[in-house]
Formats: C-alpha cells, sequence, structure tokens
C-alpha cells in the first residue's frame, strides 16, 4: 500500500492532492552542511508551474515552497527536510459534473477499483499537480550534486512529431523555450503545432530526455537496485510516461554486436570510451560517460472533445471534460524527469560509499 | 550497495557468480499452502538454458535445481524458500587471457571501479548466469498466480530486424520455436539471419515482450512504487535491456489524445476499455485489460572479433574473446523477462490486499 | 541516514524540530475507507501536551493538529495522510546560553558528532517534541484497530520507587489520573514524591505498560520481523527508554522452564493458555492473550543543578539548564508508547494479510 | 510476510528449517575487499554448537559452513556471501509423536494460526538451529569490524540465580567456561545448578550481555533506526529473549536525573564521560563509550516432564517431549546476541556514511 517513498538513504515522501489544502515533500537522508533555501527550490517549480505560456494550461498554482524543518542557520541539519507548498486557486467545482464519470485515459476508474472511492477533484493523488513535491526534492538533490561537480539537464527532444536538433544544445536555450526543447526553430514549430491542436479540441505526446554529467564510474548497485534499473522506476513513475530508454535505447534491438559495443580508450584524464551507445551504465553500473534517460509521454488524456465512457454505476455514457488543460505535457514535465534523475543519482552515489573496504576504513579514521 | 534483492512482500535475493560453485535464490513471503516442487522449476530453467539450440551458446549448464527450505510435505510453509543450482561444465579458464582486459560493452571496468577488483571468470556476478536465480522465484511467483487465474507469458517480438507477426499467437508455438517468436515463418528467417551473423563473427539485438492477463483492476501503488514503474525496474534489471515499454510505449510520443485515450464501456463482466494503448495500466494501478510489457535488448557484447580496449594498468591494447557465446541474447532471456513480470505483479497484488478497510475486516474477521 | 520512517506497509515518516515552524507525519499505507478528522486526534496529543498539570513542564504547546491531505469527506483515501502541527510558544531564547554546551543526558553531543553541527533550539530533532507526530499517527492506527475490536492502552507502572497496583485497573483512572497511574493511591505518592524532587532540582525515572487486547493468533513475521522485535525497536525508539520487556520480560531469568511455559487449553472460544508469561507472542508470532509490552524510562536529563560538562571546543566547564522541563517523563511518554505499539501491531496485521494462499484467494475472487 | 532478512545496507537474509536438508545465509552488501575464507566462521559457528559440554544438548550438528559465492581469491567481492551448512544427525523421527500437538512455550501454536500448517520438525523455522545462519553473518560483520579497530564481545551474566563477577572479565575466560560467563567461580556453582535441574527434569533461564567497543560518536539514524532501537529489535528477534536493556536499563526507572545524567569531560583523546549510565547511546547515535546490551532469556521450553495442552483438533490432551534439549539456553545465544550485535552495528556504521557532505565530498573526489 505504501508507495510514496523513493530513495534508499536518500528517501523522498510525497503527499497531497491535486485540489486539497496542500501538498508537500519530506526528504530524509540530506547530508548535512548543505546550504538551502526556499530560494534554491523557486526555479525548479517555475519551470512546472502552469500559466507561464501558451503551451500550459492558464490555470494559476502559486507554489511557494516553504522549508518547515530540517534546514538551520541556512545549513542542510541531515534532519527530515519538510517543504509545503498550500494550494491556490483550486477550481475543484470544475469536477462536480464528472464526479461520477470515469475520464478516458485517466486513473479515476483505477482509484476507485483499488480504494473503492477518491477525491474526484482534478484527480486528487494522481493528478500531475503531485510532481510539485517531486521537483522540490529534486531541486535539493540537484543541489547536493552540484557540489559534486555533477550536473543533471533535462530537455523536451520531440512534441509530437516535430524532433529537436540537439547539435547546437544549450541549458539557456531549453529554459528559454517555452516548449523545453534546445533548439529554437523546432520550439517555434512545435508552438505552431500546439496552436493547432488547440483548435481542435486535441492534444499531442512527445519525449523527454535528460542527461546527467559528470557521474564518476562506480555507481549503481546490481542486479536489482542497478541505475539503470532505478533511473527506469524513477522515470516511469512519472504520469503519462509510457517508456523508458537508456542511451541507444530501443535503437539497439537493430544494431550489431560490432558497432554497439562501446570500445574504451586510455586517455590523460582516465579511461573512457570511444562511443555512448550505452549511455553511461554498463552491468547496471556508471561507467563515467554521460547518463542518458529518455522517456516518451503520451498525450494529455483531458480534451474537450465529447468521449464515450461509463460511470460509477457501470453505465455508457458521454463525458465532456471541462476545465483547462495543457495540450501537451513535456514542457511542464521535463523538470521532472530532471528531478526524479537527480534523486535517483544521488542516492545511488550515498548509497555505494561503502562498497570499498579501503573507503569505509579512511572515512571511519576521520570520525 | 546491498542491491540483490526485489520485492516490498513477495522477496527474493539472488545470489552466485557465473563461474562459481553454485549460485541460487531466495524467496522470501510466498504465501503458505501452494504445491511446489523441483518438478515446477525445471522447464523455466530449460527455456533459459544454453546449449539446446543452434541460438545459443553450446555452453552446458546443468540447471538442476534443489529446494533446501521452505517446502514441507510438497507445499510451501510460507518460510523462505531456499533454491540452489551447482554450477558445472565450468571452462573459467577460457577467462585468463583476458581477466586484466576490459571487454567492450560487459561490466569489467564498471564492476572494477565499484568494488576495486572483481571475479573475472566469465562476467562473474555482471553474468547472465545470474538470472537463472531470477527464472527460479519467476515459476514460484507464475505457479501462485496461476492458483489465482493470472497468466503471464513472454515471447521474441523481433530478433534483429526480422519481426515476429501476432496474429497467430499461440504459447505452444513460442515454447516451440528457437527463437521464442510466436510465429513460424518469422522464428525461420530470424534462424538464418542469426546463421549469418554467427559467420560473420558479430550478434544482433531484439525486442521481446510479456502479456499478463487475468489481473483485476486496482493493482499497484502510487506514487513511486506504481505498477509500471516497478515493471520498469524488474525488466530494465535484466542485463541487455536498453527500453522498456508499457502498452503503445514509445508510439504514444506522435499519437494524439483523441486516438491514445482508451474509451471505457459496460459490458457483461463489468467495466473494460474498448482499445488497450495504456497496456492494461492507469496511474500506476491496473485496469484489468492486459498488461503488456515490452523490451529492447542489445547485440551480445561477446564477439569473436578483435576490439579496441583498456587494461587494468589503463594502456591501449586489442581484446580477442573466446568462449561460446550466443549471438542473440533474446531467445533465452525471455523467460527472464517473464519471470520478472511475474514477481513483480504477484507483489503488488499481495502488497495491495489491504488497500480497502472492508477487505482488512473480512480476512480479520476470519482470523 | 534515513531513519524517520517506520512500518513496511502502514508506514509513518516523522519531521520537525522542537523550535522549529511546525512538525508533522506523514502517514502512508492507511486503508481507504476509515473514517478520521482532527477529532480523532486531539484526545491522544492532549495526553502528551504539556502543561496540564503539576508533574509536566509548564511549557505550553498548542499542538492543535491539521489533516492536509487523504481524507475526503470524513474518509481515508489510502493515499499519503499528511498531518501539521504548528509551533507556538517558542522561548528559543532560553537556548542561547548554553548553545555551545553539551548537556548531560542529552543528545547534543552525539549530534554534532554525526552531522557536524546542529540545531541547539530546545534540542531540535531530539527533543521529546518529535514525538507529538508518533501520536498523531497512533491516533489513526488506533482508530483503524478499534474497527477491528483490538484495543492498545498504556499506562504508568511506577514512578520511581512508587509502583501502581494494577488489580483495579481501568482506563478512566488512567486517563484521570496526573501520572497515567491506573491506581489512585499511587498516584496521590507519586505526585507527592514529585513534588519533593522539584524542590531538590531533581527527576526521576518510571516504568509504563502497554497492553493489547483482542490480537487473533497469527500475526508477526519471523525471524527478524518478529512481532516481539518489532515492537521492540518501535518502544526504544523514544528518546529515554532503556529497557523493553515483552510479558515476564527481565523476571524470565530466574524462572523455571516447568512454571515459565503458558500450557495451552481449549475452550469454547478457542485454544487459549492457563498463563501468559510469554505477554502474547510465541516465536515471534500473537497467540492470541494480551499483548504486554513495559519500557523502562531514565529520569528527565534536564535539571536545574550547576553540572560538569564540555563545550563544543572540548574545554571542560559548567552548565546550568534553563528552562521549563518536566520532573519526570513517564506521564505525557504513556500516549507515545501506546501509539507505537498501535502502529506496529497494525503494521504487522496488514503485512501478513498474505500468509495463506487461502486468504489470498478468498481476497482475490472479490476484486 | 517477508521477515526474514535484516539490516539496510549491510543486508542478511537467513533461510532453513531445523530439521530440512540445509540451512544457511545470504550476506548482501558487505564491503569488497576483506579477507574472508570458511576458517573465520568455524570459531563462531563452534560456540554455538551443541553437543560440546554438559550444558548443552548431546544432539550432534555438523555445522561446516561453506561459502558459494561473494569471495574471489580470498577475498569479499562486494557481491552477495552466500553460506551454506547442511544439516546432518537429524533425528526427525522424534518429533512424530507430537506433530498434531502445541508444545506449551514453543511457536507450534502460532505458526500453524498463521500459515495454516508448519514443518514440525524440530521447531520447523522457528527452531533456534536458524541461529546458525545469524552467527555466520556475525562473524563476516566482526571481521569488518575488527579492520576497524572495534569489537563485540558477548558473554553470559547470569544462569538462573547464579550472576557473574564481571571484575575479572576476561575473553578467554568466557571462551573458556563452558557458561560462557567471565567468572570461573560462577561458572562452576552455574554448571551444579544446571546438573541439578537436568535431574528435576527442568530448565532455567539467565541474562546474556554484549560490550561493543571502539565506536566512534556520531553512528546510528534518529528517530526509528536509532541504534539502541535497531538493537532492541536484532536482540529481540532471537528465540527466548524476552527483555533488551540498553547501559543501566531496568535500573533508570529508579535513579534520579542528578545521578543517572553522564557528565561530559574533556581528555587528550576527546570528549568522553566520567560515567556510562547511558550505555555508550545518546538520543539514538553511539556516544563513543562501550555499548551496552543486556538480555533476558527463558527457560528452555523443552523439558522433559508431562505437560497439559491442546492438540491440532482443539483437543485438550498431554504432551511429554522427547529428544535431546539445551537445560539452559544462554551458553550457547552468547555467541548469538554478538553476532546480532556486530550486524546492527556495521550496518549502522556504513548505512550513515554520508551524514555530513563534507564526508561525501571527500569520498566522491578519490572515485
Amino acid at each position: 500500500m505504501a508507495g510514496s517513498s523513493f530513495g534508499r538513504i536518500f528517501r523522498i515522501t510525497t503527499w497531497g492532492e491535486s485540489h486539497g489544502e496542500a501538498l508537500g515533500c519530506v526528504i530524509d537522508g540530506c547530508p548535512a552542511g548543505v546550504s538551502l533555501s526556499e530560494e534554491d527550490l523557486i526555479p525548479f517549480l517555475d519551470r512546472r508551474k502552469p500559466g507561464n505560456s501558451s503551451v500550459a494550461t492558464s490555470r494559476k498554482e502559486s507554489d511557494t515552497p516553504k522549508i518547515l524543518s530540517g534546514v538551520f542557520e541556512g545549513k542542510t541539519t541531515g534532519t527530515p527536510i519538510s517543504v509545503i507548498i498550500y494550494n491556490s486557486d483550486q477550481h475543484s467545482g470544475d469536477y462536480d459534473d464528472i464526479k461520477d464519470l470515469y475520464r478516458p485515459g485517466h486513473a479515476d476508474f483505477t482509484y476507485d477499483s483499488k480504494y473503492g472511492f477518491r477525491d474526484h477533484r482534478g484527480g486528487g493523488r494522481s493528478s500531475g499537480r503531485e510532481t510539485a513535491a517531486r521537483v522540490i526534492a529534486g531541486a535539493v538533490a540537484s543541489k547536493v550534486l552540484s557540489e559534486l561537480g555533477i550536473s543533471v539537464e533535462a530537455y523536451a527532444r520531440a512534441i509530437g512529431p516535430i524532433e529537436a536538433d540537439l547539435s547546437e544544445y544549450s541549458r539557456s536555450t531549453v529554459l528559454a523555450n517555452a516548449t523545453a526543447m534546445p533548439d529554437i526553430s523546432a520550439n517555434a514549430r512545435a508552438l505552431e503545432y500546439i496552436a493547432d491542436l488547440k483548435n481542435k479540441s486535441d492534444s499531442c505526446g512527445g519525449v523527454m530526455e535528460c542527461c546527467i554529467s559528470g557521474m564518476p564510474a562506480g555507481v549503481g548497485d546490481p542486479v536489482f537496485d542497478k541505475l539503470d534499473a532505478l533511473l527506469s522506476q524513477a522515470a516511469m513513475s512519472i504520469g503519462a510516461v509510457k517508456s523508458v530508454e537508456i542511451g541507444d535505447g530501443a535503437l539497439v534491438s537493430k544494431s550489431l554486436g560490432s558497432t554497439n559495443n562501446d570500445q574504451f580508450k586510455a586517455t590523460k584524464k582516465g579511461i573512457t570510451k570511444k562511443t555512448n551507445h550505452s549511455g553511461g551504465i554498463l552491468g547496471g553500473i556508471s561507467d563515467s560517460s554521460d547518463i542518458i534517460v529518455r522517456c516518451s509521454v503520451k498525450p494529455t488524456p483531458s480534451i474537450s472533445r465529447t468521449q464515450k465512457t461509463v460511470n460509477k454505476a457501470g453505465e455508457n455514457t458521454d463525458i465532456e471534460i471541462k476545465g483547462r488543460h495543457d495540450p501537451v505535457i513535456v514542457p511542464r514535465a521535463v523538470v521532472v524527469l530532471e528531478s526524479m534523475c537527480a534523486i535517483t543519482v544521488l542516492d545511488a552515489l550515498l548509497y555505494g560509499m561503502s562498497s570499498k573496504i579501503e573507503t569505509v576504513k579512511s572515512v571511519f579514521n576521520k570520525m
């Protein structure tokens, strides 16, 4: 039943429904001594916040985080960091008409099946709103990782059929573009495509990708807690994600051993690989190349067309979904993927610190 | 560090190296009262066993399982079920030449990075041999699921560029075909393709898929232990898997909300869906449709061509890999995917039994 | 590092420092459909609240709980229940004088050793104030258990040398007496003893006990998650507790097999025991007799006498502790023990629901 | 259900029944690079082995451990260490007469209640024989701890009414005395006492204690995974243990704050305490003093007198227990307590390595 926690040593627990009073996150196991304030969280939350552009719902969420514990005199204390966001602009009345109907593509039916009933306001716990809590934890994890020289950057690879060209990738382009694509031209075309879809009362999917740079070789815990296995759980746990790929991903099924193998080479900086088909992970352990995680995201299920469905009493009926919805989820979900990846690699890094007895001795001798 | 366990209530722990004395699995949390003997395990292990056909290595593994605990008078007792397989036919000398070289596409380099050194015989713990232990647990989970009317069936969808037609799917075809494809013609073409690759000292990848039928709606634990999230961890933890897809998977990125949404319909048997783009899971919870999990598998990294690499001392060098290797991993990995899926859904089913207070009361009143 | 969660399926996570802005608890895995409101929590919090009587500190804590998620239309939804209490009456200035001194009997020194620094205001995370969050979870667990006919009742067995006579035990006496003793005369004597100690600037310890009635036989998970083992972790995790006993506890060391064995007898209501030396648990599993957990509590370490100690710089010095402190911890800790016991047995009950395949089938067939 | 694992990062899983074919332990998360062989395990197993003296059952157990994985060229590899012991001298016929009777003081009734049936041969999983697997893990943990300069030593404090004088404590006396008491005179008196009990077909209990020396300050994870809380779970999970005390333990209930507080003092070697009433733990974190864990053990429930009981059909009857049984459990259980303490503190040490960001940076920079 208890499925709202993630991580073994840097462990997060999220709580809160879409249209409840508040939502939040408890981060347990963050090392002590890291500078942290609400200012570190806001840029992450702003990237997820709706109402910022034409590609997102006009619904407003204040998303002002408040750190309630675990930070003292500006630094983490090692005790649980509790962060809360109070909800506002709750048009929960929007959902009264459909509280007994099962929205296609949504979790209404499955929540009712599992729990016997549900908070029908805006999807309740199954709403994308829950991810605000993950983004808080992602901001904290990213802060810790940045102290270690590790960067985690996600971006939109595709919006519907429009694919981004990564050859001129820059973080600033990603942050500036409404689609979170690292390609100015593709961004423009995607905006047009989305505008057209909105006119047709339809929605589209897309692809998002995350690149983790600066990871040393040796992180990940075979055989079930392999780094790629936990990244896959992390990514697939984001609502609307339907595929996860590492490195070349699905392409490997059509490649050959002779081309897919990344040959090693010795350099002044150490052992590296000539190519990175593996996506930075071999045998579930980081190999020091960039770690690449890619996800496909389904089209927003809330569309304003009339759809066939069933009600709680088990009768066939029609449904019309009102309210304000994103025509595509990807632009706002990119920071959620980035957050989940940051949490996962930080947890793996901390959990694996004791892999060699020599390291244990060295830490112990300084205690 | 400890990453060799999987599951929360039906929990498995695997151990053993490729060329060690033995390998095995401890299955903790299996309900008491299930009939179980070695006879239930052997068919699963046989599907994974090498040396059965031209598509697999000629290496022989005895793979005779012995149940050492947790079963009494032919039934599970609820206590840990320990199963062991002794290794035989260990040509570990094959690996002496390359013990200081990092095989491209293998985990030699990353294990050395993490642990400081490694058991170099046949990949040690990172060998595909480890999955024999998973298959044991999968056989047990499948046995329990079959008592509940749930079937879990995996098969090869593609071998390199050759794709199977699923329209005449039958379990017996899958079990009869050397490639584990559910398509006699594709199987024949794939065998030719593989034979050609072997002549070229090369290897190929493929796609495998698992279908879980008979799952009731309501299984899965939001938000991080969503059923699809745990299936993704389970599937990606299998060596050589580089992508995981649920239902339509990567295709959703190019679909529209109006077509991707599965509309509900009321039937005499209850609420179902007109289509199954979702792959049987909504909001991380089963929706009673078939659950579809699909994985891409990379080409076998062990190929007999000379490759560039680096040795333990950090010097550039060449490597020639001898020994007996599968030209494609998929045919033998299909049962591993099936096993991991069975373990995951059984664990989710048991873990979620307490989701409604009415169910808890009803169980309690019979105690 | 992450040690603020407890439970496997009914899992609680507490957060918050003594003099921070707020503290709280996230309860994940509570079955859906249980009636719950703040009114259920307040009586539990009131029993822990200081300022109620002469035996407790005059410090005031508002302790007004607010449920922020997981309850909809008066019933639990199965999703995480987040409850917050805002702190008030924070005399954190009381601690400025001693922020660089290590209070004897407190965790100041060990927190500094572990984390490098600490929130020195009132003990921060190591304060007894943290237990308010446990009591919230205990109230929820007790509510669920009461629906199953299980009662969990704790009381003071001894205050310093004064022992309670249990022969006239009643819950109402426990709740009415300032000491939480189930004995009016002992309560009066204990109050005198405590008044005398206050005059002497000293403090005392005591014994508290919890009785769990109505548990069916068959709950608990050998071998490390035995019911008594988890109750011991739960009880010992309460600050100031220094011993845990089950049933006859320490007395068994001097008893004989012939007298300590509880003989079974058949009754109309089923199999029971003639005596209950075992304290309701055999082999880590409930035996249907009352479960008895008993703890010794150390004297409040904060006393207003001058004591020798060391400062952060490692220099010997004197310390005078000001502020308002309980002369004895037991009366307010009784509800914390009750809470931890309720959480533990509910978790064990839910976690063990799948122990028989027949039960699994029966639940599954109704899904 | 799954309760056979213990530890978060140094995680052990035990399996095996008393009279099954074998029993064993899987140790996951042991740091790589530690010298280890069967020779390290045997002295621990010998201390637990029956048949060594007059105080123990004459039953013989071969207890020859075999390491099957996780060790290569004499060193741990960081992968799971699987160790097996094959059972021999299985007089399981001894139990045929009583297979439908519930032995008083044993777990027969509760196992039947939980699982529906049980392996009745010698207690099956509830037998003390299970602890052989714990001792294996304890030997490995002790080996690792010894490399860090930490010693873990347990001994018998009391056998029935006879208490040991600790003033002349030496490890060699403990190992030489049949009772595991660190006092030659008490050992002699205890042997007489036990001989007398055997004549009377009775059994007795006792007290065992473990002292952990060399632990640095700062180990333990508040608030539920406090070091004393996990030590309590560990100790109470040993069959027959009915109380756990830390430091002064139950005595604190009658002490005063002015005497129970351990005052700190600065010394050349760092901050220490003038006394050690706390038993080496403050606020759940080690304080660098010796950690003291003390347990009361109940009398062996198997006695050869006729006792009243109930059979599986729920009828009152008599029972006579045959077979060979220890008149007191303590002498052989001492090494089990030592093992569980070693496992617990090593796990806490490894799990807490990431408590300070400075330590994380220092480890990371060397990767």
